[in-house]
């Protein structure tokens, strides 16, 4: 008798962090580790990605360090960013623009405050068809009660008004970890979609609450919250689909606190990632919407569907594995999320 | 021209842990080193501490490390706890008994679920008038939507019906970390009272999102907590008052996670105690009351004035001192909060 198996078409992650240098050498070919051949990366570089040219001379670099995975390139939104740069990127194939808010992120210091400064850019990224990600938080401001855990509901007003504004630019929401989120997103129309983290489907304040290595932003917000995100994957809405924000840090960085510097912010997923997430569905119920979730949603989303014929497929069958305590780059080891638990999936075979 | 001086008489810390063997020989003494002669002293140890006999033994231990600290014992409560033993312990000086839900905090795990198996107890520490002292949290649980965030909130209502079962009961709620625990403690009658941290009034939920030595339970807040807990130290409002909650940990417990472990909750301020104290009511305009909040308002509904003729008195001097980076025991070193940052008080002498 064999296992239960599970076949999945072009698994694509439409959140991934795939870093410069020898971190990048360790992680991008996690990409396909972890059942994916499609992966959105993002521009949050030193310095960051904010032209056309830097965006292909780095994709060139994945694509030197593992060439079986799409890369799909977005720029990072700054005011050097002209539309005629939106034009000229869009030409070039760069799929999208990302949004980062002052100083919320790694490397965001360059990030924005507002958003009116950059109608004009928006508006051209209308016309052409690129994809406006938002990493949906505003500053801290202790003055003004907004702090990490109330920080992306502060930010959905100016989602509403950037859709209502531009109703045909396309919007990504990433990384969402509030009821609110979903809610807000939902409400909105087709051009308006969400990722979601595996790992925002796993953990709560309790689980980062003293533990680095549960802690990312934007943070795991409460219970009420996770279920909102794990209902709307298991109702199979098709405009939320997974980006891992998968995003490594030596392990040093996670592990060790001293009184003057905290641990960095990022969760590593993207070596067990179809897997993980494999397993957190099926332990809501949501098993039979991974497809959706991983590859067809947000492929439709991303206008980068792949008929099953001309696409390849990831096998999963329902073997536990335990995860990789650690992998080792040149220069630092990196540890993944879910290190030495158990996983009811791995992957059998992946055929393209 | 002198510098500015503040005298304060006989400060008093209404909530301190002084731990065991090698630590508590450490951190015993530093209980006068950060300017207080008075320490209400958690029975939180393995065993915990749950007798009369066992409360008087840990006393001696105390005494013997430093015998110019007035140590008041406070049992921890349990099944273990009769009538009669609350009446014995009345009887040898022990002045309180702690509440501890379940898991929620260090050594907890005998702790409380339901109060109503206690209301004998309780009858009878309000007959003797003994002090019960409340660690308000309930335990997360996640399919109610109870997480670190609300715990202190969700708890209020028990405290509300203690009291109006035991009106004439003497209460503590301790370590209050939010603006609904102020109002409620506020709304209350003259026999609950309510203890503020130093480090409560400095931490928010910012300060700890991956910042393992500004970890704590209860966890800090949001802004307006923390506001709402400096404008009734500025108020001088006599029913809250000064309990540290300082609780050492060896420094690689604070500063060093696996994915499998944690790091522990806790902070160390005995120490820099009364300069610290000073420093941060000073940085909300509420130095005036620090008298009130670190001596005389807890003295008072412990019902331990002490005439200022008799006391011990503290003189603090307006030097600045940066702040020790550790603290050296025979097997394990400790990480004070505020650790290599500066304070702006200092002590200039104790005399008792």
């Amino acid at each position: 008798m064999s296992s239960q198996t599970i076949t999945i078409s072009s698994p694509a992650d439409f959140h991934v962090h795939l870093r410069q240098g020898s971190l990048s050498r360790l992680v991008t070919p996690h990409v396909r580790r972890g059942g994916f051949n499609l992966a959105y990366v993002m521009p949050n570089l030193t310095p960051p990605i904010t032209t056309t040219d830097s965006a292909l001379r780095y994709k060139q670099e994945l694509q030197a360090i593992d060439p079986n995975v799409e890369y799909l390139m977005t720029l990072y939104l700054s005011l050097e960013l002209t539309p005629d740069e939106v034009r000229k990127a869009h030409a070039a194939g760069i799929v999208g623009v990302k949004s980062y808010p002052k100083g919320v992120t790694t490397n965001s210091e360059g990030g924005i405050e507002s958003f009116e400064v950059y109608y004009p850019v928006f508006e051209a990224m209308q016309e052409v068809g690129m994809v406006l990600n938002l990493h949906g938080e505003v500053p801290s401001d202790a003055s003004a009660n907004i702090h990490v855990i109330n920080a992306e509901s502060i930010f959905l007003p100016h989602l509403v008004r950037l859709h209502a504004k531009f109703p045909q630019l396309r919007i990504v929401l990433e990384h969402a970890t509030t009821r609110a989120a979903v809610e807000t997103v939902k409400s909105l129309g087709p051009t308006v979609a969400c990722t979601i983290t595996a790992h925002h489907l796993a953990l709560t304040v309790d689980d980062w609450a003293g533990q680095s290595y549960h802690y990312c932003k934007p943070v795991a917000k409460f219970p009420d919250d996770r279920k909102a995100l794990q209902d709307i994957v298991r109702e199979g809405h098709p405009r939320f689909f997974l980006g891992s924000d998968s995003a490594p840090h030596p392990a040093h960085n996670k592990s060790f606190a001293t009184p003057s510097q905290g641990c960095a912010a990022g969760l590593y997923t993207s070596p067990i990632l179809l897997p993980l997430t494999a397993h957190l569905l099926e332990s809501f119920g949501a098993l039979d919407k991974l497809e959706g979730f991983v590859s067809r949603f947000g492929r439709r989303f991303y206008e980068r569907e792949i008929d099953s014929a001309s696409g390849n497929s990831v096998v999963l069958r329902k073997i536990s594995q335990i995860v990789e305590k650690s992998f080792v780059a040149e220069d630092a080891d990196v540890v993944p999320f879910w290190a030495g638990k158990e996983l009811g999936w791995s992957i059998w075979y992946q055929c393209s």
